[in-house]
């Protein structure tokens, strides 16, 4: 079991691809002896995908869930081992869902003395609450969020890229033990996620914002559907989808991620509160009162610009090499030749051409690295590319 | 000038590429002669699609803009002739922005007057309305709108296929002529969309369930953002992304379109209003009313099911062909070089491998008639393939 997976970011196609074992992060193997046995306890997707990334950078990761099989599962996956350690690990990662927090935590700590402790629980004013009242050493705990995942559940849609840049928050409490604390930042760099520290209860305000809202709204939102004519619906397009996507989530999840950090979510609902009765005064008024309404679209705009990447992309982990491709069959392949004998490996393509244009574009993505030599490569070879 | 794309549809990769003109809609060509020219006016992005769907079909296309370096744009991109036809033709569709379609239609029909008329405004009871209030032939106007759009703009992200599979609403009045709506109706046919007929306040309703209200949640919610501290916003994800990217959306012609809508929309917002009022009492409580708020999260799932495509994605245009491919430089060339013997046009590729997996899946996108010939041929080459 892990954190409710939709509740995380989906990925898109141009981070599907991963470059291959042997290249991968040579600069995180072997640094530090701080961190040389994980315990991974809880292999879901996030918890298998934390122990991919360890493992990946030389770490000997063992295995645990409630659920032998599970653990198998991932051990199968090349995640680590199906089993306890020999010794105290230095670490222990607690992947498992928010009520089974408290009592895990208080079984591996009167085991482990000496190991360190980190959660990956989207809230944690709460979880170092637990900590503190039900284990005999919370100062070896430092809560932990990694704000990453995938629409997809389970150990078979782990990754161990998972986390590359995107944000991992580690709250600290103000009593916690610096080499715990140690320990867990090198975990977080270790799996090339972005290190973010952040008092507890300023994380749960930050996730009311970010993350609960929002999973609030694309819920009431979608809530209008389930009882609409059919041939209204039948209308929906992109955006409505998008807006409502994560309407999808588990409710028994998110039940208990909204109820667990109430106040700051009402909070940020009441100011939303307040926004959405000014714009239904402005269109109840005869006539609307644009002005009014126009404030609201603004500013939404001003909002959005405040987020990273480009049409609400994240930002782009390989770089994309647009080159002009005639519109034919077989004009691709000799394209991914060129890139091949390059001996550049293409992480994603995208194509983009118009009916009727005998032309299109495809933009081969690489790593940043390879960029140049493979732009230098293709035009060697006759290739028009716009880098 | 069109309608404002940000309101309509993004299309994902998959939908990208599209057929060459040669064998596109073969069972369309020359059907009927009752719409053998068409004048669009306004070569925006809506606009100019239509021209390139039309004028692929056989139709004889002219274009109009009133900035004529526009429409000759639109004529570079085959779209059709930037000049007025030299007979009155059977369809004007207009393709301009809420402000411009009263005076474009009163000029057009005075100067046609047994041309059929259109729009492709989003919303449809006032464009009725000022055609009926506005213009000599009001019967031969049929109000019209098409679901579908990028979120780029412009004639330059026009697409012939924009409509494929979309919904296209025509709104005819109960006095209108029955040849114009034959010839609108082939028109969305031409277009390849799927054509949906409405009484006009009825689609208006739908819009505001489906798209307006969705635009001012998404607004409401991107404004939280405007003033947050950045080390809040920084932790933002994809959920948060999916559910204000049409925020970004112009505020002008938003304020235009909600504005013009504002019964239908305040009738939604009033609802959702309530909700969130339950909502807000439920985490206000001591303790949280866990079971308020799951019943807004359960409602949420029940409205999100009823949209069409799994997990939001718009129904495949073309058909994956998933292939096991090595993960080392070169194979994916060598699997097009494959493809291209076959004589099939490859529309997209998705590539996804899992790090430590020394193979992964290729989907080859292909026309849904060529799936089965590329599959025999890659097998008979030594390929893996799962279709």
């Amino acid at each position: 079991m892990t954190e409710p997976a939709t509740e995380a970011a989906t990925e898109t196609a141009t981070e599907a691809a991963t470059e291959t074992v042997e290249v991968a992060h040579p600069d995180l193997r072997g640094v530090g002896q701080g961190l040389s046995t994980v315990l991974v306890v809880g292999t879901g997707l996030m918890g298998t995908s934390v122990a991919l990334a360890l493992t990946r950078s030389g770490v000997s990761v063992f295995l645990a869930d409630r659920d032998p099989t599970a653990a198998a599962r991932a051990a199968d996956l090349a995640a680590g081992r199906a089993e306890l350690p020999p010794e105290e690990p230095d670490l222990v990662v607690l992947a498992v869902p928010p009520v089974a927090f408290a009592p895990v935590l208080r079984v591996y700590t009167s085991l482990y003395l000496n190991s360190t402790y980190t959660d990956l629980l989207s809230i944690k004013a709460q979880p170092l609450l637990e900590a503190e009242t039900s284990c005999s050493n919370p100062t070896r705990f430092v809560g932990g969020h990694p704000l990453a995942g995938r629409e997809r559940s389970g150990a078979g849609a782990a990754r161990a890229d998972l986390f590359e840049g995107r944000p991992w928050v580690l709250t600290p409490g103000p009593e916690a033990d610096p080499e715990s604390v140690r320990r867990c930042t090198e975990m977080v760099r270790r799996c090339g996620a972005d290190l973010v520290l952040l008092p507890a209860d300023r994380h749960d305000e930050a996730v009311a914002l970010v993350s609960h809202t929002p999973q609030a709204l694309a819920s009431l939102m979608a809530a209008r559907l389930a009882d609409a004519d059919a041939e209204l619906v039948a209308l929906a397009g992109q955006g409505l989808r998008d807006v409502t996507r994560i309407a999808a989530s588990d409710p028994g999840l998110w039940t208990e991620i909204l109820t667990s950090n109430a106040p700051a979510v009402l909070r940020v609902l009441d100011a939303v509160a307040h926004d959405l009765d000014a714009l239904r005064h402005a269109l109840a008024s005869d006539p609307p009162d644009a002005s009014a309404v126009e404030q609201v679209l603004r500013q939404g705009n001003a909002g959005r610009a405040r987020l990273p990447g480009k049409h609400g992309a994240p930002p782009a982990t390989y770089t994309p090499v647009p080159v002009v491709v005639e519109d034919r069959p077989g004009e691709l392949a000799r394209l991914l030749v060129a890139a091949g004998a390059a001996g550049v490996n293409v992480e994603d393509i995208t194509i983009e051409h118009s009916p009727g244009q005998p032309v299109g574009l495809v933009e081969l993505a690489v790593r940043p690295a390879a960029a140049d030599q493979l732009a230098t490569a293709l035009r060697g070879s006759g290739w028009t590319v716009h880098l």
